[in-house]
């Protein structure tokens, strides 16, 4: 086993350490939400304090049936009983890697490049990931058009496949795959018998409310489990809250008994006290569907905002349509290690490359998380999510014009002098 | 694969059941420690509902501290670095099985019996437990007369065996190995290059303050790992927090990176408000001191009395030492399964057979776990706690009279009319 500490986790706790150190670092290299804990959620989590039972593996009644109500209004009607909690999305897609084969762990089809630690979850119980290209200017889903062949091959070699992974919008790429994308993956998953896992972790996140967004579970319920949390999208990551939705159909059922069985043998359950919150957020009050409304709109303009740094740089970057990421390629590097290390050593601007996840490592792509820009006081944070122009903020502001200097430097000899200038020029400060 | 739900989180699950069908249960089955929450530690929570960072994989820089600090009072130097953190011991003893081998997951030795979850952790990563017998009278750690004959056996067939583990003092049978079966252990695994895990999450919950005890630390500390955790001491096993020591040496910090990697990979961090809370209970104020003072004393009065009360309907049992358990056996029975089988059917008493400890089927003994006799209520509870008698407390003699009458029923053809008329009558319900 080579698993080593998860790069984002890894790249976070290098970047805390050089800001201890007095160095001044952008933080892009971090999947955190980066805003405050919603004070009805604090409420209802110290109203909880005194929860302390183990309670059920699967999560308490209360917080299954909010989930199944959460996914129910998004038209997939969800039985509370095939709902199974957990202590982040992590570990029921690690409980999932272990338990979706009937007769042990089964290799799996990840997008190329996907979250770091699908692969490397994969790899720490001995299942070797199919990685396949996401369809061009598409992320989070494979190719559906090389899907049957890798997975034939890798079968015609003798080994057993049995999933296919789908982010839904796209950690690195920003990116949400096309409904004729998921539509013809839901078709070749049941050509091929493969269970689908999509991780919609992001979902409520897609900047564009009218995007349309299809998840595989519409067209292929029998055969797809849906992760998800609250970290993202209420930005309470360090609560660890996961959800999963089991297809309802006999094989959903045997799942649900060989997950909680490595569950409980794992990590039990959530913290109850987290769970209690969880179960008020995924009743979707009015205040918290406006937090998620808010968060969503700052994650797109702030997203966005950075994306346009990096295309006038000279990157090339696809922009970013949920979450808070994006995925630029900058030519003039010979990797993803020495673009994000030069990124870091000379500029301070922290990302992570894209062999990270799993891309080529020669392709010059890194992933930048924007999500840390919003401040480093949960003060700033606020003004953040409610500013009617969060760019304009000075901490904000000022983070933009680190980066774009730090661009500028970057720029490869080719690069019109013009744009490299103007990033530098004062007046070019505030977008 | 065939790991199925964790024996007590199963029988935790059937018990709720049938109480909610409406059937009188007096529940023996489950190791939750039955106390309310300190109040000092619910509002430690609460001051961190708006901690909602990953945070450090290891858990914070404070809850390390503290954590050092708690085994450094124990006369065991800790370094806080070497401090993991985790939503529980079980997920960090998962983890610890992971990576305890530097070349992969390899075998261990388990106590025979043992709690229940070690050696269904193992088959989920397809570890083989060798289970060794305790000495006589002891329970909790492998005799170390038939280790080393065990483990060359073992190594004789190809297998890697990389460590052995003890519980002080432990789960099922309540019995503290003596200090002279630890020095013994610890020359043993030196020889033969074991690690030892030694899980002292009832350290605090010996009952005898005055008891003799060691940890293999102590005497192997190039060698020995402790795991230990908030759930039984401080009962908020809810609030999912473990920890882990590891040893001062290369092969500790080597250790300590792969634990981490995995860590990362599956769990990420226990819930940051529970780290905070936890930070505080570590450092050991005094008020949390004097709650686990009275939880021990609590813990040992109920358990004495109820293992008395298996003596007398003619168990043989030995006197519980530590923590809320203790592991009668009970003649005229086919198997382990068939008396609990019968306690819970016929008698509404739920037990757990020790089969699912790694026991010999066949010997009729079952683990009594005595903490839910307080209440059901938080104020019963306590009252327990404060109680100069508990055991004269309504509800508490209520169900020892419940468990008397099962008994009474059970007591095999042999047993002493007295005895089992003694129970049934009225006069003997107050102890």
């Amino acid at each position: 086993m080579h698993v080593t500490l998860s790069a984002t986790l890894a790249a976070n706790e290098d970047i805390q350490r050089r800001r201890r150190a007095g160095q001044r670092v952008l933080h892009l290299a971090f999947g955190e939400a980066g805003l405050p804990v919603h004070p009805a959620l604090r409420a209802r989590l110290a109203e909880a304090s005194g929860e302390n039972g183990y309670g059920q593996v699967a999560g308490s009644p209360a917080l299954r049936e909010a989930a199944a109500g959460y996914w129910t209004r998004r038209d997939l009607p969800t039985d509370p009983d095939l709902v199974v909690c957990g202590p982040g999305s992590k570990a029921l897609l690690f409980g999932l890697l272990l338990t979706i084969g009937k007769d042990g762990p089964a290799d799996i089809v990840l997008p190329r490049p996907s979250w770091v630690s699908y692969a490397a979850q994969a790899e720490i119980i001995g299942v070797r990931p199919i990685l396949v290209p996401a369809p061009p200017g598409e992320g989070g889903a494979p190719d559906p058009d090389l899907v049957a062949s890798a997975v034939l091959h890798a079968r015609a070699q003798g080994r057993t496949v049995r999933s296919l992974l789908v982010t839904l919008p796209d950690n690195p790429t920003g990116r949400l795959a096309r409904p004729a994308t998921i539509r013809r993956l839901a078709e070749i998953a049941r050509e091929l018998d493969l269970v689908i896992i999509s991780d919609e972790i992001y979902r409520d996140l897609v900047h564009d409310p009218g995007a349309e967004y299809l998840s595989p579970a519409e067209v292929a319920p029998e055969r797809t489990i849906i992760t998800s949390g609250l970290s993202k999208s209420l930005a309470v990551g360090g609560w660890r809250l996961g959800t999963a939705r089991l297809a309802h159909t006999p094989a959903g059922w045997a799942l649900r008994a060989r997950l909680l069985a490595v569950a409980s043998e794992i990590w039990s359950s959530a913290a109850a006290p987290v769970q209690h919150a969880a179960a008020y957020a995924l009743t979707e009050p009015e205040e918290i569907v406006r937090r998620v409304a808010e968060s969503r709109r700052l994650h797109g303009l702030v997203a966005r905002a950075v994306a346009e740094r990096f295309s006038r740089a000279g990157a090339s970057v696809a922009t970013p349509q949920g979450g808070f990421y994006l995925y630029p390629e900058i030519s003039g590097f010979e990797s993803s290690a020495d673009l994000a290390h030069t990124l870091i050593e000379r500029h301070g601007v922290g990302v992570l490359p894209g062999s990270a996840f799993g891309d080529d490592p020669r392709t010059p792509r890194v992933r930048v998380a924007t999500s840390l820009l919003y401040g480093d006081t949960p003060e700033q944070r606020l003004a953040c999510l409610h500013a009617d122009d969060p760019l304009t903020l000075p901490w904000v502001a000022e983070s933009l014009i680190h980066l774009e200097s730090a661009l500028a430097g970057l720029a490869p000899a080719g690069a019109p002098e013009r744009r490299r200038m103007g990033v530098l020029t004062p007046a070019h400060a505030t977008p």
